[in-house]
């Protein structure tokens, strides 16, 4: 696992929305490798924060890919839209979703990498059956809605899990961490198994993007200290 | 109602999301009177624009009242929340609001201008009892949901309507009117009773933002002609 | 009008619930004339009281009629079973059922008494083609959903305006009003043309029912001052 | 009023879903106008009927108009489906859609006529700011969900109302009248101002459709005598 | 597994609707075992087909059991009115049903074979504590909405896993399939463990049904070469 | 397992709801342990039982801790309301709760203990992930909905497994039952694993609530001889 490539995806979640252009400049200058968009609707998730039309208008500002997390209901109404907007990579929620394999069919005929995003109490066996169909799984250490809320230290476990089921059928499904990442959790989520982190109060609310994405790229390079 | 002075909103759905606050600042040197901002949930509106943490990433940027327009089902569960986050006016759909007399009530417990937003079909009998407990009207002069539509040209006739409704009961409410308005469509609704006008692309579709608002201004003034 | 009678329908959602046969045995001595049942179901009001089996279970203990006021989404599924339980009178909100026609035509199947509840901002219109069909209209003078509120005043003018539609078509259908009645308010209403007063707290909330009954009752006949 | 055509639309929610071909056949060649499409979902109204697929199934036997009565639940999303499948008009209930105006306006994009249906007891203030961009006005005269119900009388007073807006406005919108229609009810509604007539067990319950839809269609010719 | 009987259940998404008993008729004759029928409300699926009505009018045509697969939503509702239309097996789908045991104990209760369907993605573990209870399990090899899809690879796996569960436990629980099941894909799904192959266009869609369902059975019979 | 002390939670589901007080009363004095009160919206269930007022008016006359089971949709709306009105314990439903972890979260922030309800077809996997942070799981062993429904036997294996899952953890979580319960069934439920029994018609439905609860507790003594 030791040379295995770790991804920082910055979330705007935590950036500043009234210069957007801006942040994801600076954040794509400063070393991420994605910029992690949260859409939120304010009914599958108590939050609302911003739609297709956010999303493209940071387009023309960055290379970044953009990695599209939609925490909303029904998000096959959206799937389209949001392609049309920029995303490369899309995730959808498996409690959202009562017919999860159209859902991410639909996002692959769109040319877009598609991913699943579990629920901190949500098991492994939502995705079982699609694992072989998946680009990536996003394994929320937190419950969906806010930034800056504390690690779901159970996370690591289930990541761990979820690391050999993808191993076992020899897969290369990736696994996005989203929740409480941070210098400390970083080394405990990676050694689990995670490959690509969504970090946001961790980078946008830093002085330094550069210097936090550098801290949370040196953190998972470390042995894993225990959490608490 | 020659000396009645008209506001004009521009509206932030057809400004550039990529960097809110310098569009902000520009519309507010270039004589806005309030800023229009577009919540819509992709519920009640097939369209997903933004919610309260984007409202007050702009609240340090200027000191445009901010007049929220609130496209989202069950709008009750956040009211207090765009309250927060700077909201000095809110308008909510009657099509939305089953118990509307309580969700106007609340806006004005939290201190703020209430309004009530009538879909174009929408009958003013919606809001013949809570007439009196309103700071404004907004009459729908397009389906909400998207920038750029065209006017619906009935609007005229229910603004007409509404301000006698006002003017017969001795009132101050305000007609506020959104969707199509441009130096063209802005002398009827005037002459009709409207004194707020959203306008989106007709401003921040044009180069010179000043230039614009000038224009819808000028025209306000003018006697209207038949819009077809 | 001033042979009018009225009638007092205390309403046990002032009640103490955890001697709920005392309380109605109290009442029915006490001079009340209805027994207002209030049902919500944390969905169509933000509040969920009780259901079926408390009305079932309180009616071995009064010879008061039913009257059950139905604060939930889609009543249809529960008239039946309100029926068994021992309502005599139904009504339903106007705002909770697009095909209220349909509700309403089962309620009478059913043998009992029906009515429409109608919200505070709800218009007239509402009910204007059903009129004919309905035994009562309930007209709320609070937003539905706890007890305790203060009386909205443009229901008064409500009132009147419903009572002239009902003289006009010589209908028999009787006014209820249910929100902030108390001596105060109760000879506003009566005179504007109600004849079924819902009391809370100005009947729960005393120390003698008889004599808070009575002062309803006296309150009704005289001419009415202004609220304010 | 007398020089009126007056028309008649068959609806097959009483004819043999098992030979709807033979059926449809039968009843073009025995006089039908129109050929009437009760579609329900199972949500909107306690029944579900059938979808688009039945609809385009019945298209190439028939040269009679399809008249697509839609009692779905957001009926936008289906629209463009039922075009393609061979509808010309296409009716949805007001009661269904916060959007009225788009939905109506998606419909005229498509090409089809476009109209909107009241429940029993919707008012018709639902559709006054619209009814200058109507095709037709479905009156409902039952409610909606299930053939061989019972006429509701209050619908010919509803009709009347309706047909002098249409003439106040000097508008050429058609109202429709669907409910409990044959020999007995058809002049009562035709002399209010009805000119389709939509007709279930009254035809397709009859031995032949033919002397049926002309019975039908004499009714309509002679003065109303008294419902009761 | 060789004495296994395989039932061929033709599903009528992929008839003529026009003439449905003529379609029944003749497949009937062609050796058909059950015929399929795909419920469809347009609210769990996006596509509405038909109802109770078109199922109880192929009952006098044909005496094939009616296998009728419930694809909507809260299918409680509609239990009573399928089987009096003359369903002998009823399954509905896991994951629109939160109190899933309550609803298949009412289908036993009303004396019908009771069966649970499972979109692709989810799990077994959906039925692991009701198998017991069951008559069958249906897997979906497409996801659940239209005809004419390709089969999902994955189900073979899936229904082998269920196999398993199935004989750990000594249960006669059969296994059906249904999704682009054809003469290619019939013997990887018998192998696997299926006996009731649901067949829309494999069936409907060829000249010869006769034929075409001699072939289902042929295939059923070979030892399954690899899919891919 | 022979020294687990093992409770009895009397519902009142079962009690006579006209006085609750003195119902609650008698069952304390009889040897309760705690007091299960079963919220129902008559959304997630097909029955409206009662909600937070009910309970507060019974906290005054008890010292049992009260045991609330919210069989509602979106039980996050109400559980500061049900913590307020003096639940002790509170427990929601896996299937109403797509962010369950937050849900938990929020019952622990309150200062409650926190259990997971599951229905009878429900996996186990649904609370996997979560078990560290509860305090109890509530298997289900009948459909929620209704008093005096017969226990579903495959939870007894269930609970086994459950206990398993605690144990192996080496966890303290509780397993309480619901549904069925009697001196027939209790030994079986308690060989298993479970600790909290709630008991409705087998306690209110008796002469003597004492002699029931007694009966009860011996019946858990006994070693479990074969249901059927």
């Amino acid at each position: 696992m030791k040379n295995l490539k770790i991804e920082i995806a910055p979330s705007i979640l935590s950036a500043d929305f009234s210069r957007l252009a801006e942040e994801v400049k600076t954040v794509e200058a400063a070393g991420a490798d994605l910029l992690h968009l949260d859409v939120m609707d304010g009914h599958f998730v108590p939050n609302l924060t911003f739609g297709p039309q956010v999303v493209a208008s940071l387009r023309p500002h960055t290379e970044l890919p953009f990695d599209v997390h939609l925490m909303i209901e029904d998000p096959d109404r959206y799937l389209d839209e949001f392609a049309r907007a920029g995303a490369d990579w899309i995730s959808v929620h498996a409690e959202a979703c009562p017919h999860l394999h159209r859902t991410i069919s639909r996002i692959k005929e769109l040319g877009k990498k598609a991913g699943v995003a579990l629920n901190p109490a949500t098991p492994l066996s939502a995705i079982e059956w699609l694992l072989t169909d998946l680009d990536f799984v996003l394994v929320m250490s937190v419950n969906p809605g806010f930034g800056g809320q504390k690690f779901i230290s159970f996370a690591v476990e289930k990541i761990k899990v979820l690391k050999t089921m993808i191993q076992d059928r020899g897969l290369a499904v990736k696994i996005q961490v989203d929740g409480g990442i941070n210098p400390q959790t970083a080394p405990l989520v990676v050694a689990a198994g995670a490959e690509i982190l969504v970090a946001g109060s961790a980078v946008f609310g830093k002085e330094s993007y550069s210097e936090a994405i550098k801290a949370l790229k040196e953190a998972s390079k470390i042995a894993p200290k225990d959490l608490k």
